[in-house]
């Protein structure tokens, strides 16, 4: 999946540099600036194809975006995504949440969010989940203080995994729904995987934490 | 409910003093003397007709098990299946969970199950619930370090509502499970309300925590 086997991909997201920054460890501490504006940022990590991040940024025009996606072929489908949106508060990087402190200063961060995140399924595979304990004490360094991470999944391993997870390193449950689409809500933006999910007749599940 | 209108089961319970109780306040930090000997003691509040204590006390004869239920009425069928049990490990007491630590010393009891609790919906009576934080203060008291708090309900918002609540009074999630039947435990004990609601497709949900 990575570049040299879709060279195409690094030249779209290389014209695409006003969205998809190319060098993110330079903004370290100082993102504001990719925005122009001071005003609060929000990260998804695991973007995907960009319709959650893109419907967020048009719904909420007075926060900023980024959207965070490991894999070069599937950001390209987000960067075409903001194309279309004509947001002028989304930004695109194409790293790895492994790599977080190196992008992101402590306090940097709002709110994180976590949408339908590869499950690892096997036991072995635990430190891969993005709400294992060492990506907890990233999002805890990089959130300012009281800010939220928000996580949607279908996936009910992962989410009990989650939450015991949250709970162990001692991060506080603000609010929990183990049915999110049971009560109508408009302002619910849907990720590609939750319309696919819900339309299944699927449970879809939420917890908002913070870190204290 | 109350025993003026019941006198029938007054007598049924008087009766049955070996198995109800009838001070259980006196025997407040000397429980082990009820059962004549020093195995833990595991509490159910809200018993109902006793189902679940009977199938515990069967399967770990090396636990005591006492049962409370705020309703004569309802406790009558339960004392009437402990009888028909024939285990030497159970006793039951027809008390309000509010009166707990008139009957239990601080650490005596090693685990407590709420089973099918009533799920008490609306905002005003939010104090009722088993999960309040006043209740899960006196549980915090009564149990002994590390014991255990037992969840098992089918009611979404009352589990919801649960997981937030232990979050915020600071207990530590160890277990949490969003449709326990998936899988097959022959170890669980099922109740009455469980049966009923399981038969109906609905997920049982159960969350194990600890205080510290
Ligand atoms: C199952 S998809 C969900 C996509 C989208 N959030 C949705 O809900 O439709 C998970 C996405 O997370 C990305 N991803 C997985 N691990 C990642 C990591 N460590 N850092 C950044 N992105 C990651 C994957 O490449 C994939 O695009
Ligand atoms: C919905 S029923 C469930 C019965 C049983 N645990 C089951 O799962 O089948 C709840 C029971 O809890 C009892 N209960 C409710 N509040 C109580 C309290 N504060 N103290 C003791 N028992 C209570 C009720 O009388 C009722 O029998």
């Amino acid at each position: 999946m990575r570049a040299r086997h879709k060279p195409w991909a690094d030249d779209y997201l290389k014209e695409n540099a006003d969205i998809v920054d190319q060098t993110p460890t330079d903004r370290k501490g100082n993102w504001s600036s990719a925005f122009s504006n001071s005003q609060p940022i929000h990260l998804e990590i695991g973007t995907g194809k960009g319709q959650f991040v893109c419907g967020m940024a048009k719904q909420f025009p007075e926060t900023n975006f980024i959207g965070m996606e490991v894999v070069k072929s599937i950001i390209v489908s987000a960067v075409e995504k903001v194309n279309e949106t004509d947001c002028e508060n989304i930004r695109l990087i194409n790293e790895n949440a492994e790599d977080l402190l190196e992008i992101f200063k402590p306090g940097e961060i709002d709110t994180i969010y976590l949408n339908f995140s590869d499950p690892w399924p096997k036991n072995r595979h635990e430190k891969r989940r993005l709400t294992y304990r060492t990506f907890l004490e990233s999002y805890k360094t990089i959130l300012k203080e009281n800010g939220k991470l928000v996580l949607k999944t279908d996936n009910q391993g992962l989410f009990e995994y989650s939450l015991v997870s949250f709970s162990q390193f001692g991060c506080r449950l603000e609010e929990v729904s183990l049915d999110l689409h049971a009560m109508e809500d408009p302002t619910n933006i849907m990720t590609e995987y939750e319309e696919k999910f819900s339309a299944k007749g699927q449970p879809i599940y939420r917890a908002v934490v913070t870190f204290t």
